[in-house]
């Protein structure tokens, strides 16, 4: 059963990421280290016993419908009204809203240890989580009033109702219409899929933010807006209202994260429990400016799907590591021990847990540091809030795609160590792999991150953010090439190495967009997102190691080092001589 | 749905695999061209109008215990004895029991199409053929003539009982016994898990070989005993005798392959339907002699299983190019066609696809080349025979454990590109990552092949056999870069690197086992195994290219050449210079 790493995580958040600096520069209020270990034992308490029960309760009872409710699986309610009653759900909301104005640092640090436990139970939040960023920062006042006390609380759930059938990717494909009322509110009529949590009977309300356009809209995503659509509408008092016509129509047969219901959601098609035609809806920010406030809900919640990777990653190794040391197989070269050895001891074994270990740990460093950036950002002003914010919308890519693509790597390496018994789903390590293999898809698949990364994102500051970036990280290369340990054995030259490779990449790749050739550019995108992950994640791994006295850690970033960060020549190769070969081999794929 | 590639699987056997030259060379009996075009064709039917068919029903309805009976899913008994009445089991069985003689390459061929239709139809065969295998090289001609007619035309089916609880890797520790009886028979006593096809109602009987210990056996696998226990005693007429002692009492709950019943089995526990105390079983081989009969058995199987990995692969490669083509998202850059682009349009996604064809290609290549390996050595006499026996040797492991791991990478990819389809049950392409999960783990895991390659393979010939591979390898790379083409890029430098790095690693393993460096060898035995197959995949792309007309084909050995052959560096340096942080982090692990 997973445990929380409460004091790598804590290590990572402080010293990787640099929340002790920015407590230091009083950059996070009165928050104090000693409330920071507070909530993360807490957390991490919670985390382990509460909510990881649920794991495999939840994939065996999935999420069943009838007459458009959803009953969850067993246990799930008790537990995730335990949960808002702790606070959890508040972190970061605002206090005016009940928030305890928490940094963003701490949200995905939580957030890491409720999806060890159960990545179903954890989206649910994270979904929420995004409702309530967009209201706070677009939603008129009464709207704040009426909604994000229960929905900060958690007393409420939040969705984010963005896909149809044709506009997955593409949100400026969507349908779904919006006609105004003559009361000021909106009436919505369509149909949305892949609506996580957009039915459940864990809160008596559900708040959904639904993208749609008006009848005299623009074409495409200029001619998008989103609306408030609660599940029941809200009286003056604040009681339950109506029920709005809005109903679950359907529930997906997934193949993970079985915890969590993915619906499709009618809005306005007359249903028979519904008293009057048309969802009720209200306004969110401006007409025709929904992809705007979208995007408020959509970069946290990429982040928070990245922390998801690193989440199922973890609990895949820790599950690996006990049954590495429990089982018993042969005797490993070397082995004086009594009969078989257990199989950590094989050198094969062994290279496989580090794997796992290492890349968890390096795609949980910049998943923090995004955080990071994002309560610098929140805390700054002027060049220096722009700076953060420049560096949140770098690493959130990087933390989505990167990380999500080590927690399926991860999880399935956890199934090999567990030889036949990782493939009996009884054993709970197929398990994580299911639920991990959706996180690289949603909130935008991997591919879109990396276009995003080489499209948006290298192009900051005039195409200086990057650079900036490299320089901070060449820095803590620097310092392990100067601190002459041998335990961190070439670890110094194999990181600066990687971050010339980054370096070389990323310059190429701005030049190929200033140059105009955009498939070239992103034909490289998935290769270089990669690098940019390994890399960066080497290096906060020697950072980490630099300002811990744990010999394990210097072992794991010299492991990293050594081991897998030779990939990054050949992912600088991919990017850079890959893209002729690619356009050329369109004949190849002739079905 | 599945459509068999029958050129591309013709062609691969023929030019790339040697098919062609073996046929010149009169090395297989009176087998033609136009005999292998007629067979691959009518397998290709079978496969994709019956086989296929299977694969989701299998997934959905399972195989259901009750009593100790196995029920198959709907259909698959019908399909199974149409696929025996057209004479696909007796491939390759000898003509004196009712098989066709015909080579291994296509049995190989035969098995991927199979495969690809239904992975958990395909194994069942896989798992007889293993029976088979083991009886005509070690059973009494009393045993032959009992049940090899009936194996060999698959009235009867056969399994393989290695695993205990305790003894997975490691048969040596197994603990089922056996006891002589007064009739010159055998009686059996203990229980075997993971043992696929253990039960079922496709046949009449089940043909068990069981890995069992005499009471006065030597400890470890010296003491070792392989027998044959019938479901049903077979009469001396033929008929169906008594019920042995032998049943299953349990089904495990897999992630994938559910239409293949995976059993525990019982022997000799006096269950109530069982007349006799005690299974009874038949001596195969010698005493103590089991493993030698079991290696038979296994060897085999192991390259069947990496035909999975490379059937599974093609199959995902199908159904997301054919969503690929049909799915709309977004404008490709460079588009002109009205509205949104399909997505095999964005450069992003032919990269995924480019990969997982160039992938399933080079896997597909090795594992033929093996089977050609296996046809050269049983046609051959003397140093010639010995010379192809270890040919086939070196590239079994290969064969197992680059093509599984390719089968689960591919179908991962897979998922991927069909976005938030891919991970909705439905759709299918979920089911081949489930399904392909298992293939790196049975038979010998992946990281046992690794080891197999380097402390078993590498030695062959006196440490001068592989060097014979890569020569001829690289006369393949040398002739594309003579070519002079420009539509092969670089491809030629950039084999003739790859090839130098699988050459400068085959040395530095042997001479780290030459100087007992065990454990260092061992650590690099994955990434060596890896750097192998894509050294050598790469090079039998481009001699497919070679031998072929199609523009596509040289196509797609340039894309992997320059975009998935860099690896091969990277993959070095891990086996060269990564043993020793990796021995060194063993301090990281701690839990």
């Amino acid at each position: 059963m997973y445990r929380a790493p409460v004091e790598e995580i804590a290590h990572t958040l402080k010293i990787v990421a640099g929340l002790d600096d920015a407590i230091a520069q009083g950059r996070l209020g009165d928050l104090s280290d000693d409330l920071v270990d507070a909530i993360l034992e807490e957390a991490g308490k919670f985390a382990s016993t509460r909510v990881a029960p649920l794991l495999q309760i939840g994939d065996e009872h999935g999420t069943p419908l009838k007459d458009a409710d959803v009953t969850m699986p067993p246990g799930w309610k008790e537990v995730y009204r335990e949960w808002i009653s702790g606070g959890w759900n508040a972190l970061t909301g605002k206090e005016e809203f009940g928030g305890q104005s928490l940094p963003m640092m701490l949200a995905i640090a939580t957030f890491e240890m409720w999806n060890s436990g159960s990545m179903a139970f954890g989206i649910g939040p994270t979904l929420t989580l995004g409702a309530i960023e967009a209201l706070e920062a677009h939603a008129t006042d009464e709207l704040k009033q009426t909604f994000l006390p229960k929905l900060v609380s958690g007393e409420w759930m939040g969705t984010m109702n963005l896909t149809e059938p044709q506009a997955g990717s593409d949100v400026g494909a969507l349908r779904t219409r919006a006609e105004r009322a003559e009361d000021g509110t909106y009436r919505i009529f369509g149909s949305k899929i892949f609506i996580t949590y957009g039915e459940h009977d864990l809160t008596e309300n559900i708040i959904h933010l639904v993208l749609a356009r008006l009848p005299d809209a623009p074409a495409g995503t200029k001619g998008i807006s989103l609306f408030l659509v609660p599940k029941f509408l809200v009286n003056e008092d604040g009681s339950l209202g109506a029920r709005n016509d809005v109903f679950c129509g359907g529930i997906e047969h997934k193949m993970g994260i079985h915890g969590s219901p993915t619906c499709t959601m009618i809005y306005g098609d007359g249903f028979a429990r519904a008293k009057k035609p048309g969802a009720v809806g209200w306004l969110v920010g401006e007409e025709n400016r929904g992809l705007a406030c979208m995007f408020t809900m959509m970069n946290n919640a990429r982040l928070a799907v990245g922390i998801q990777g690193v989440a199922v990653a973890e609990a895949a190794y820790q599950k690996a590591l006990a049954y590495a040391e429990e089982r018993r197989q042969m005797r490993a070269p070397g082995w004086t021990g009594e009969g078989m050895s257990p199989i950590i001891e094989h050198p094969d074994v062994q290279r496989n847990l580090l794997t796992m270990k290492g890349l968890t740990a390096a795609a949980r460093s910049i998943a923090y540091a995004c955080a990071h950036a994002i309560d610098m950002a929140k805390s700054g002003t002027g060049d220096d809030a722009r700076h953060w914010a420049d560096r949140a919308n770098l690493l959130t890519p990087v933390a989505k795609a990167f990380s999500t693509d080590v927690g399926v790597d991860v999880a399935s390496i956890g199934i090999q160590v567990h030889g036949g018994m990782g493939f009996i789903e009884e054993t709970g390590a197929a398990q994580l792999l299911r639920d991990a293999r959706i996180a690289p898809i949603y909130e935008g698949t991997n591919g879109i991150q990396a276009i995003d990364l080489v499209q948006r994102k290298l192009p900051l500051g005039g195409g200086e953010h990057i650079k900036t970036y490299v320089a901070e990280l060449r820095a803590v290369a620097k310092s392990v090439a100067a601190s002459n340990s041998a335990d961190f054995g070439e670890t110094g030259q194999r990181l600066l190495a990687s971050l010339e490779d980054l370096e070389t990449t990323s310059l190429w790749l701005q030049q190929a967009l200033a140059k105009g050739k955009i498939s070239a550019a992103f034909a490289g995108a998935t290769p270089y997102l990669r690098l940019f992950g390994l890399a960066a994640g080497a290096t906060y791994l020697a950072k980490s190691a630099l300002g811990s006295e744990q010999a394990g850690r210097t072992a794991l970033a010299r492991f990293f080092a050594e081991n897998l960060l030779s990939e990054t020549s050949a992912l600088k190769d991919r990017v850079i001589h890959g893209a002729a070969s690619l356009f050329g081999a369109r004949s190849a794929l002739a079905s």
